[in-house]
């Protein structure tokens, strides 16, 4: 059994599924906590949006998250700016991210090809509002599994909240395979259950529900030191659990990498060639080659 | 449900178990592949055993694996040195580690407490000359999935294996719970499929067979590049799947980091406290403490 979610732009398709590498997308095009890329964004500047679509492209995302969420400012436009600039100055598909249906809305408006939507929630006017775009357009979506009641601490209750905004989305006519589930990851200095939960959560989703997930990866080392490791360990151990794509940051080697070996581990890397391709020991390999080989650490994957 | 095992020295107690932080075992003191320790251990010198049983006791190990395999040399008068003199330096358990029945015999005799004999496979012969010998002295017993027939390919005859050599001990009185089933690791260069095998086969081992787990990580990136990297990552995914311990290399940051995150985020790490510790931001947080914080890979654990 497998499941497939297509995306696409007017020249690259990316799939996201079961049997595919696991999904980049890339997070950085988001002003939330981005302060100085806040305002550029607002003033019209979108110079940091390109050199950041092009960086995360060129490191190995296979998709790009966009997000336009400034307070006061008119998300809407700012969004379909950005989908219209960076689709052309790239081919990857996009992730189209606003909690304001206006914003969805005029970002799917002026995207072309088919965009992943992010995001629906289990509350009944996210349903009610998101999905029909997401029909509209032949989108598809993230589902977030928290409703009305927030997000439980339950994994039972999130595993009901996926089934239900699955079950909705079919009485809309998207197909399980357009929904593509975020479990939620909560920090794990707050919540030491936090990547457990996770895990089995991934694995229920994956077998039982039989839909592609997601997460926002970074989330799980919030406020802890070497958080790019701890990011990278967790995305590699969640590909393991069935998770099949995140929004993360290509530009960190520690999580870059962990997700080639992952793919690799899973058997999604035939012969492992991509692990060869991006791990290829340098060039000049005479005298020194031997003392080179001695520090592993020294050469990984394009780093940030 | 939960399965330990736990291993003993005169002043330390390990436990290998579903509910305890993965437990790593120092694979360093074996001279297979290491010509001049080989030379050393033969004419009796073991300063390098002494380095190598502190070193990575220092770095994280929590028991160490004693191998004396040289050719044409008493190996059963070199392991029981070494497990004299190991055990006379630092407090770990220890995993010891032959292939010959009198080897193991002699280091079982010089041990004191309760060890781990490396190992036991599904042959017969090995199955009557090792179990007796694990019962005698109250150890506990890796049980290597092959049997005569070789290494299966197939996980369901490894699985097999492993269930008769549980059984096999029981008729033995060895209980289910000193029985550490290694599921063998094949080279992902060699086999594309080795990961994804291995995490299903420790799943079943222990959901079905409720064993604990083990296995020599770094065989799994034997010959290619960023090897440390690659085998961290397998570690920690291996975590995700349910294994418990492994014999690997502590003194290579990249495998104890993994180690260290798996345990944090399968919530083997009350508040983060080992991880915190482990990753300590520089004790200056004055001026420069933004910049220093920028660089996540430089503040790894204890690197080698």
């Amino acid at each position: 059994m497998t499941v497939r979610t297509t995306l696409s732009s007017p020249n690259a398709e990316v799939v996201i599924g079961f049997d595919a590498p696991f999904c980049i997308i890339g997070e950085r095009i988001n002003p939330t906590g981005r302060k100085k890329l806040a305002a550029e964004m607002k003033a019209g500047d979108y110079s940091t949006v390109s050199a950041d679509a092009l960086a995360q492209v060129a490191a190995g995302a296979m998709m790009l998250d966009i997000n336009a969420g400034i307070p006061l400012a008119d998300e809407p436009k700012i969004l379909a700016d950005c989908v219209r600039l960076v689709q052309s100055i790239t081919d990857v598909p996009l992730c189209i991210d606003s909690s304001i249906i206006d914003a969805l809305e005029a970002g799917l408006a002026a995207y072309e090809g088919k965009a992943l939507v992010n995001s629906v929630t289990g509350e009944d006017e996210s349903l009610e509002r998101v999905l029909p775009l997401v029909k509209k357009h032949g989108a598809a979506v993230v589902a977030i599994s928290n409703d009305e009641t927030g997000i439980s601490t339950d994994p039972d209750v999130r595993f009901a909240v996926a089934k239900k905004i699955v079950e909705r989305a079919a009485d809309h006519g998207i197909a399980r395979e357009d929904v593509v589930v975020d479990p939620l990851v909560m920090p794990i200095g707050a919540m030491n259950d936090a990547g457990r939960q996770v895990f089995t959560l991934v694995r229920r989703l994956r077998e039982e529900l039989q839909v592609n997930t997601i997460c926002g990866a970074s989330n799980v080392a919030f406020g802890i030191p070497n958080r790019h490791t701890m990011t990278g360990i967790f995305i590699a151990m969640a590909a393991g659990a069935g998770m099949t794509s995140a929004i993360m940051n290509p530009l960190h080697a520690e999580q870059l990498v962990a997700v080639q070996a992952a793919n690799t581990l899973l058997g999604h890397d035939p012969d492992c060639m991509a692990w060869l391709s991006a791990n290829r020991p340098p060039v000049a390999e005479g005298a020194a080659g031997g003392r080179r080989r001695g520090r592993a650490g020294g050469r990984r994957a394009r780093s940030g």
